[in-house]
């Protein structure tokens, strides 16, 4: 009887960043002496491919699908009438207090700090409060406005996650109190299909920090893509808001994740080892 | 004889960020008691003119020049070939280091520290560095590639800087020895019309970091807008980087504020005070 030959788990990761393919997994050889010489041509053979997918990436796409996204969200909130604004990554510790995320909150072991007062924003919210105050000052309605940049946490980078990760957050302002949910809803289902989602589903989840909220799960493994807030909210009285209003972040590697039906993120985000999810040391 | 009635500095600043007229500068008052009722008529009437142009950007316009750029230049250089790549903000020691911004570099004194091994990039280079090397490893020449993201330098945030600002950095690898000056001021060329410059200047100027660089001068002060770079260079070596290429590396929000002949650089950043040049606090 032959024995059981196996990759090492050094060759296996080596495979699956190399996009192996299920049959490529399994080692084919029928004795330990063979392994590293049958690992080292299948390699190789990967590294062709994966090489071929980098030309591809530099003579015909061009930029990365995170970037596509991100052109493609403007144009289509746009469209809808949302004005995208930008604004710095750091801010202060008190813009962080008055979203409750202080010393004591689960999510401030994540925060990275550049000095007592400034950090890494871990979240776009406290910004676009503060946008809501200054544009709130207009007497139209509705006010619609969003963002596209980059969240900091740390992370122990596991394949969910990034400590980089770019977020998308919108905001409407003076949503009929009755038509929020249903507002929510239909904005939730603009972007999910821009990003070519094809099955999503909407929970209600209690969140720390914003209170109840509506979810967007999607993809095989029910990946949490977006959450959903209105107010009047808890939050809102720090920065004195009393409009009613709707709002949605979404998470863009995970959108394109989701869409590419993929298992990691990494590859997918703002990276040196990875462009598009391809790997780059070939 | 009338004695002559000045602004206060607080009413001056206002009045600027408000976007007065050279008329609006000077006091009109004959009195000094008639100083502060004169600059609330003044105020008021500016603050609905600039509330004008608030509302004409969330339903008109709806993105701030700055995207607008960012946009157009991934298009501009799409079409000639360059490939969009998108790298993490969070640099390492190491990565720095090689650039030569070590603890002795005048620059090192700007850099935003988060632990003893990590920072935000002041620069894209280091992370385009690596690209390089990746990328290199391809065969086929040349290799052309851009990356438009956000950099971080501690300022006096005065009128020509923001600590956190937007670059593009463009490389092009295997361009011919006796070709590179030339192709450098096509690049620059390109990126200077989309940005809508209408008046600039190339000037060959001592870098502390590239040698001998090419620099692109612009708008009625004399801004430096862009920095070009060749090779091979003495900083190849720290990436064992053999080959010949060009790089150039713009600011994003300098090219937009001397395409909109403005004098200030904040107001057309990432903020939460201005959006594309409108003051927030209305």
């Amino acid at each position: 009887m032959n024995e059981i030959v196996t990759w090492t788990d050094t060759q296996l990761s080596r495979l699956k960043e190399l996009e192996a393919g299920e049959n490529d997994l399994i080692c084919p050889c029928a004795a330990m002496e063979e392994r590293n010489q049958c690992f080292q041509r299948i390699e190789k053979r990967l590294v062709k491919q994966q090489q071929q997918k980098l030309r591809q990436f530099l003579t015909v796409d061009l930029k990365p699908r995170l970037i596509e996204l991100e052109e493609r969200l403007t144009a289509v909130l746009n469209e809808l009438g949302f004005s995208r604004v930008t604004t710095p990554v750091i801010i202060s510790r008190e813009a962080l207090d008055r979203m409750t995320v202080d010393r004591d909150h689960p999510l401030s072991k994540q925060v990275y700090w550049l000095d007592d007062k400034h950090c890494l924003r871990p979240m776009l919210a406290p910004n676009l409060y503060q946008y809501m105050v200054s544009l709130g000052r207009l007497k139209a309605r509705p006010i619609r406005f969003f963002e596209i940049g980059s969240c900091f946490r740390k992370e122990s980078d596991g394949a969910r996650h990034n400590s980089e990760f770019t977020m998308l957050n919108l905001v409407e302002m003076g949503v009929p109190m009755d038509q929020r949910q249903k507002r929510l809803k239909q904005l939730a289902k603009v972007v999910a299909d821009a990003a070519g989602l094809k099955e999503y589903e909407f929970e209600t989840e209690e969140s720390v920090v914003y209170g109840e909220t509506l979810d967007v799960v999607a993809g095989s493994d029910g990946i949490e893509v977006a959450s959903g807030a209105m107010g009047p909210h808890p939050l809102d009285a720090a920065w004195r808001i009393t409009d009613s209003w709707v709002g949605l972040g979404f998470g863009l590697e995970r959108l394109v994740m989701v869409a590419q039906d993929s298992q990691s993120i990494g590859k997918w985000g703002k990276s040196v080892s990875w462009i598009n999810g391809i790997r780059l040391n070939l």
